[in-house]
This record gives C-alpha cells, sequence and structure tokens, in this order.
C-alpha cells in the first residue's frame, strides 16, 4: 500500500499542503490498508508531504495495527496522555494542514486549539482524486460485490410476494445479503406501491398488495471493504397498472442508453442528460427527481457524482451507479441501478440481473 | 420528544450558546427520533436555545423526515442549493453555537465559513448530561437488546469447538446476531488462544485448539437504536490451562463485586477500583489493561466512562458495561462482560447469561 500514500504526499506537496491527519474511515483504510474502528480513542495517520508517516494508536489498538501491517512507525498514547498533543508535537513547523473530511467535530476543535497557528483544509481535495481512480485490484473487489448482491436479488422470489410486509421481507433480505458474502448490511430498501415513491424509504409495516411494483434497493458491505449497490423494481404477484408497466419501459430504455452511451472523456452530466432526455421525450421528466447515480469503492456514495453540473470528464477505472428512475407520489415508483467501470474502451456493467419487469409471488 | 429537545433548549441558554446544530447520528436520534441516514447531503437539527428549531433535509429526505414525525418544522434544499447558508440564515444573529461532536470535518469548516464570528464548542457538553439518564423506555430498549445478545450467546456451542477457524465461528454469531432481533451487526470479537489477548482483537483465519480459551464480545443494534454488547470468555472443547482457569476465578469474583458494588451515589471510578484491587491482590494487576467499562444506549460506546479518573457519581438511569479482564501476551486472555443499569435502589444486571467457565465442542 506504500504507493498510495506516496501519492497522497506528492499531491498535498503540490497543494501546499504540510500535512494530511487521516482518521478512521475510507480514506485511512484507502491510504495505508488499516480498517481501524471508529472508537472514541483516537486512532489518526500524520502524513506529512514530506517525511515519514506516523500511525497516532490507543494502546488497546496497538495489536490491531500491528496485525494490520501498515508499515508505518506506530506512536502509542495511554489512557492518561493526550493524543492530540502528540499529533501536534509532529507537526511544530506545519503551516498549512488538511483534515479527514469526516473527521469528527470535536478533533477538529482539539486540533485547532493544539495547533492555533495553521490554516486547516480538507484531506478529501487530495485523497478523493486517487481514490476515484480504481486500481485492477479494487475494480476486482467491486465485481465481487457486485455477484454477491446479484446473487441476492436471484432469491427475491422465495421472499417477495403480496400479503407480506415490507419489513418481513426487508429482514429476509439483510440475512441474505450476510449470507452471500458480505460482511455489512448497509441499507434495504423495500419500497411498494405508494411506498416506492420516496427515493429513500426504506422499509415499513406495510402489506405488500397483489400488482405492486415494488423497489428493491440494497447494498452491504464485503470483506475488502468494497461495497455492493443494486435496485431492481418487480411487480408483486398480480397486475401491475398499465400506466406503471409503459413508464418502466421507457425507465429501460433510459438505463440502457445511459449504458451504452457511458466511456473515457464523456462526461459525468453528460451520463445523467442521456437518461434525462429519454424520460423527458416521454413526457416523465419531473417524475426523475434525483442524480443519475455515485461513484462507489470503500464508500457506497464517492465521486463521481453523475450530475446535471459536474462537467468532470469519466476516466478509466471509475466506479459508479447508473441509476435512473421514476417517481409518481401517492402511486409507485420504479429504479433500475446497476455498478458499472469504465475501462479504457468503454464500460463494464458489474451488474448482471436481469433488468426486464419480472412479477414474482 | 419535544421534551428532549426543550431540555437541550434549557441546558444551551445556562451554558450561553446560542444554538446547536446537530447532524444525523446518536445526538440527532435522542433529541428528534429522526434516525436520518449519515449521507453525504446535509441533513442538520437547528436548535436555537429560545424559538422555535428548524430540521433542514435534502429534498430526497423530506419524505423520511416526514415518517419520522419529527414536529419540527422542515427547510428542505435542492441539489443545487447551499445548505450551509440554508442554516447560517436561521442563525444571523448567534455568536456562540455548538455542533454535534462527531459532525463531518468538511460541515465544520463550511458552518466556521458561513458564521465567521460565531464561536464554535461541541453540543455533547448539552446533549451528553442528558443522554447519559436513561428513561424507562430506553433502559426497556436495553433490557431487550440485552436479551437479544444473550440468545446468540446461548446458542454458542452449536458454533465455537476446536478445528473451526475464528471466523466461520464470527460469521455463524454475525447471522445470529440478526437473527435474534438485531438491526446491525456492530461487532464480533472471536479471539481464541494469544489472540485472546488483543482485547480489540476481531476474528482470525486462526483455527481454535483443543482447550483453548476464546474471548466472544459481541453485539448489535436493534430496531429501537439501541445497542447489545456482551462478553463471556468459553472454553473449546478440551483442557484450559490450569493457571488460566485460576485467573479466570479471580476474574469472575472481580466482576461479581463489582456488579454487588456499583450502585448511585458511588463515583465511577471506584467501581473500576474495586474489580482492579481484586485482580490486583492476586497477583493479575498488571493484566488488566483497560478500564472497567463504558456507557451504553443510542451508541455501544458513550458516557459514563467506567474509569481511573472519572470522579462522577453513579445515578439513578446510567447504563454501563462491566467487563473486568485479563490478558497475557502470546497464551489467552479472558473478559466477563455484562451491561447494568443503576435503579434508584441499587443495579439491575440486564444479561443474564451464565458467567461460570463453560466448555463448549
Amino acid at each position: 500500500m506504500t504507493s498510495r500514500w506516496t501519492r497522497a504526499q506528492v499531491a498535498a506537496a503540490e497543494q501546499g499542503v504540510d500535512a494530511l491527519i487521516i482518521t478512521p474511515g475510507a480514506d485511512l483504510r484507502y491510504l495505508t490498508g488499516y480498517e481501524a474502528k471508529p472508537l472514541e480513542r483516537l486512532t489518526a495517520l500524520v502524513l506529512p508531504s514530506s517525511g515519514d508517516p506516523l500511525l497516532v494508536v490507543p494502546e488497546l489498538e496497538v495489536a490491531a495495527a500491528v496485525a494490520a501491517n501498515v508499515d508505518i512507525e506506530l506512536a502509542a498514547w495511554g489512557e492518561t496522555d493526550d493524543p492530540f498533543a502528540l499529533v501536534a508535537s509532529r507537526l511544530a513547523d506545519a503551516s498549512r494542514i488538511a483534515l479527514d473530511d469526516h473527521m469528527w467535530a470535536e478533533r477538529v476543535l482539539a486540533l485547532q486549539a493544539a495547533l492555533p497557528a495553521a490554516t486547516v483544509s480538507l484531506a478529501g481535495d487530495i485523497v478523493r482524486p486517487l481514490r476515484v481512480r480504481k486500481d485492477a485490484d479494487e475494480i476486482d473487489a467491486l465485481r465481487e460485490a457486485a455477484q454477491a448482491i446479484d446473487r441476492v436479488h436471484a432469491r427475491m422470489g422465495d421472499w417477495l410476494r403480496p400479503g407480506r410486509t415490507e419489513r418481513a421481507v426487508g429482514a429476509d433480505i439483510a440475512r441474505a445479503i450476510v449470507d452471500e458474502g458480505h460482511v455489512r448490511v448497509d441499507f434495504v430498501i423495500v419500497g411498494s406501491g405508494p411506498n416506492g415513491a420516496s427515493p429513500h424509504h426504506e422499509v415499513s409495516d406495510r402489506v405488500i398488495e397483489p400488482g405492486d411494483p415494488v423497489v428493491v434497493d440494497i447494498g452491504g458491505t464485503m470483506p475488502s471493504g468494497y461495497c455492493s449497490d443494486s435496485t431492481r423494481t418487480y411487480v408483486a404477484g398480480g397486475e401491475a397498472p398499465e400506466a406503471f408497466v409503459a413508464a418502466y419501459d421507457v425507465l429501460l430504455a433510459a438505463q440502457t442508453a445511459q449504458r451504452e452511451y457511458a466511456r473515457p472523456g464523456v462526461t459525468a452530466e453528460s451520463v445523467d442528460e442521456v437518461g434525462r432526455q429519454i424520460l423527458r421525450e416521454a413526457g416523465y421528466a419531473d417524475l426523475f427527481i434525483h442524480r443519475t447515480g455515485h461513484g462507489i469503492g470503500l464508500e457506497t456514495h464517492e465521486d463521481p457524482y453523475i450530475v446535471d453540473g459536474n462537467a468532470q470528464e469519466l476516466e478509466p477505472g471509475m466506479a459508479f451507479s447508473v441509476e435512473p428512475g421514476f417517481y409518481l407520489p401517492g402511486q409507485y415508483g420504479a429504479r433500475i441501478e446497476d455498478i458499472v467501470v469504465t475501462t479504457p474502451s468503454g464500460l463494464e456493467v458489474l451488474n448482471a440481473t436481469p433488468r426486464d419487469l419480472v412479477t414474482l409471488g
């Protein structure tokens, strides 16, 4: 993993940042391979733009840090030590420090107090551009995650049927997410009928009715740390509304067009527009109320965001979701979501669950 | 839930804080009942010390916020709005703001920039003293969580035996944590033989050997949001080292003494000392390398911490772990952990898993 933090050092120097301070989370795991727990005792990577990094760890976590083989000098602190003073002692000459984007406020304020002369910015400005370009190992990990969540969708017929509550179906799905290889269930959305019209609805005690469209958006984290995220919209045994079926066909056309269009060199926002245009021409423009997608990797949502206003050009190795949807308040919603990764010549679609409208139960 | 945020307003006024800004997490759930997802789009409760609170939410989350029945005015922001400007517009007169202890650095810096004249402190100074005293509903929720994790420990004989890896046993436990009613697996520690000597070891590919002591420390989050956390140390089929068994007896005596001693009016640190003294007298002082325990509620680790130096007096309704241990590097470790809650007259022990040394497999 050395190359990653070395590359971060180079980027920090280019941006005039003297040191990064990274707390447990995706950036720390990305830079060092260490999956530290987000505990109340401070663990922090102190990464100067030149010179050796230091990993500040509570004594209780030394064994875990050693087991992670981080190959970085450790500085352990005891229950009565001040870890912020320890960090600051390594940064006496730093005039500009960059803090982990997700560092807790209590730590931000403690570091600002311990280093009152330093200007503070965000480490994400340095780490995000590295993380957005996935290497071959990361793409393998995302492929493995996609296959795991595909196996969960493949079993949906065992659980999803009229007469059951969203909550009961969701509990079965959650168990299967773990059974199929994830170490953590990140989210389970079962949005039946009108609940499908709320994109971030989770589950409820609503009993699924015959003919309900049901949005099933699920994901988890694999042992590798990489995430899955896939949505399919099913029909629960019965006849779905005709208007829904017609809109679903347009949605599928939009999502297909986006997958066929996305490749290195096109902008993130143009991928959004390709799908939005198809929905617009069919009269559904107002029903597609969210962006087309988000990057994915060690976090479910990360750069690049596939959204109007993001003129970033796609490059090989960018992984993101393609998930247009439509939402008719009070009636139903639909979304189709795959994780894709740009290749030198185009796009690899990591999810393989069929996209045709399927009736279950 | 109104009474909770009203009490926070009173405490803020007493501390000279003009407003709290609370982002998704335990404090937001405690104050409003809203379990907002920690998404990249800003959700924030703006709670002035006097006047009405405001819940700033992304448009995409409005339905979820409404479903949570927060009974607080909502201010929705669209994909191209600046939510920090929206927060700041409500706080033009605030000279002192208190931020969620776990607010992300990117938000802390954005709010500092949007409110450059305001002094910033931590909202935990206001919310923590409220959360540390649990009400009857919270204690019910913790009791339910304790019973759920007890049911997992009761099934340990199905999984834990020589010849299996820690990882395989851990996967079975993780599934059972969900099966027994949790919505989330928070941690699974299976520390066999020498791995038991690292208190925060998780699982590894080590094959459990006959006679290994195995530390099993597990917990999850219930639908209520409240957490479980219980440790038992088992012996995997075979004869455990004699020295281990002798030390375990002392540990059990220490943990029992702590449970019998803790009650309202005694200090947190004195509970620690009661157990430490028994281990010290038996010659194990250097092997008990961590504090006795931590508070528990909507977070697995919260106030009060049962640690040397914490002179806080226990009061009725405080919930915390009692988990002394001993750790012999390279050989084995042991820990016994129960969640307890102080009652007006003494202590209720929420976990009921037997504490005698049990051989499994």
